[in-house]
């Protein structure tokens, strides 16, 4: 039988990254995952992705799918197969058991409890490959892999503001500063998050719900976070404090609370106002969250920034002028040009009327120090 | 012989645009012009665009290069022929003269002066057919075009800022916020203009010389205009006094301004601070500016912006963050979102790092009074 081919191989990669895409805000702690099984003859025999935390892997489905057709075949996997025994049985088994033949894979895991599925499969006679289409699957794993290796939820910061950066007009106004198709690709940053956040600030000027709506498929709602570190700005009867989705209020230890339902109590931060924004991450991250779409206010967005902790800024910026009114970002620790936060822009993409900005810091940021 | 097609012919008028835009900044207050001559068989007979104002029109080098081989043949021009004698003899006369057959143009003449060169064209026996790619010929006259409508010159905002809309950091530094890439970008729009303006508080923060610069070809270095209202920003031997190019220094009829060399007396505002910017326009037109590059700062653009004399925003974004310092712009008058000035995204491209967007005011921009 003729082998298959470079280019069926990285198509099937490159569909099993589609895949994988459709687990993005459901699966933490885990990954996303895509998986595409070939027959031994080439043909598309089964397809799946790891749809939620607790559910079977991506390779557990595909191969489901492709049951006796699986046999000689070829599984193609976006993250390297997973070798341990969770909450599902270890994919690197069910591969062998199926007798698939030949396990091509983009990334390695990263995670040291799961890695070794590689192993496993090339000591039970198995052809493994990794790094196909690496690039792209890690794109599409990006939350997940920085996470892992800072041991903190990847953090993106998300802002609306006219072209002259204001995110609001004089008198406080900002509905609606951007259009509707920016408004909806913000739910889709946040049905894709583990986390929301957002300061006190932006808890007293919009009350705002922080939960996805008018997104099309199953939606995973994200936890909801308010930083009100006095405990000031988030009133009972809040739209955040609704139940749609879970909602945390960070608050200073010493913070006067008892108003609200569930408060999580942070240290201050070292310097400047508010709380220890590090110890925010680690207590979110220990919570399974690993990913965070920040959304400012812009002192809290500062702080973020000063603190290092941001690792992509999507921008969506409306074709306005205001003049005048709240800037988008303030207090980030810049006081001189040669100390601006530099980013390297990934994407620009027109979204309506509106401009949407991807870029990501080009100075590495703050992992959490070893001892959280 | 076989008629010459119809792409044939939009094929030579792209060309004759693209032949137009290389007298972008040197024709005021003509418009640019481009024209290319097909022979009787429809081969490139001649080419050529207007060059200067005062020197020969597109048609008269076209036919020119064409020489005989005009006779029986097509011109193709951006403009509508001129019909009146002024430094240069009319074209439509030039035309008929060369034995031209056919005319095809793309914009009407609005100048009621020159105007009516179809009509003589027509009279005379040749094909006359107008319309043939307007839009795009248009675009690279609409400076020309929109300053012979409105009577006052063309007005071009140009900013750069970061992402969150600063154009200094908090100690006032900017050098630089934009990449290179992006500063030369800013020779070529000077280039293009035929007035350059800053207002006092530029002049002031980094003493420009707001010249033209590493721009490949011949420069026509555009006049320099700064508004110092109370004669107070520019100093003897500011680099905006130096002799690379023409320079005016637009106070206020009270100012104290016996130590500067070249002064132009206009009317304060009659709300808020500065000259009254209609009138600087005015005079702009009067002296044959038919465009200008506005340079800023913050509160001249603001100024502008309020008075509806902006026609088009350029911006150059940097990938980049500060958090505080200046504002790219001030006091536009808009106290509330419903309020804010809508633009129409036109352009988005990369330059280098950075992004430089394009866009126009979604309402009309006022006009000068009938008076003026």
């Amino acid at each position: 039988m003729a082998p298959i081919s470079e280019s069926a191989i990285r198509q099937a990669m490159a569909r099993a990254i589609s895949l994988a895409a459709e687990g993005l805000g459901h699966t933490s702690p885990n990954p996303v995952v895509g998986c595409v099984v070939l027959d031994a003859a080439g043909q598309v025999a089964g397809e799946g992705h790891h749809r939620r935390a607790g559910g079977p892997h991506a390779e557990i489905h595909a191969l489901g799918a492709a049951g006796a057709r699986a046999r000689g075949g070829t599984a193609i996997v976006t993250l390297e197969p997973c070798n341990h025994t969770g909450r599902t049985g270890p994919c690197a088994r069910a591969l062998i058991d199926a007798g698939i033949a030949r396990v091509v894979y983009a990334v390695a895991d990263p995670n040291p409890v799961a890695g070794g599925g590689a192993h496993t499969l090339a000591a039970a006679g198995v052809a493994v490959e990794g790094g196909v289409l690496a690039e792209e699957a890690a794109a599409g794993n990006r939350a997940w892999l920085t996470a892992v290796a800072a041991h903190r939820p990847y953090v993106r910061w998300k802002y609306a503001a006219t072209l002259d950066g204001r995110s609001a007009a004089a008198d406080g106004t900002s509905r609606w500063i951007t259009s509707a198709e920016s408004r909806a690709d913000v739910h889709r940053l946040r049905a894709e998050a583990d986390a929301v956040v957002a300061g006190a600030g932006t808890a007293r000027a919009d009350d705002p719900q922080l939960a996805v709506r008018g997104v099309d498929g199953p939606v995973t709602q994200p936890l909801r976070v308010v930083v009100d570190t006095n405990a000031t700005a988030v009133k009972p009867g809040a739209r955040v404090l609704d139940d749609t989705a879970p909602t945390l209020i960070a608050v200073a230890p010493d913070a006067d609370a008892g108003h609200l339902p569930a408060v999580l109590r942070l240290p201050r931060a070292a310097h400047g106002p508010g709380l220890d924004l590090t110890a925010l991450l680690a207590e979110l991250y220990e919570r399974g969250v690993r990913s965070v779409l920040l959304e400012g206010g812009p002192t809290l967005a500062g702080a973020f920034l000063a603190a290092g902790l941001v690792d992509e800024v999507v921008g969506y910026l409306a074709p306005a002028l205001l003049g005048a009114g709240p800037a988008a970002l303030a207090g980030a620790g810049v006081a001189t040009i040669g100390d601006a936060v530099r980013l390297d822009l990934t994407d620009v993409t027109r979204l309506g009327p509106d401009l949407r900005i991807t870029a990501v810091p080009l100075t590495p940021v703050t992992t959490a120090p070893e001892e959280n």
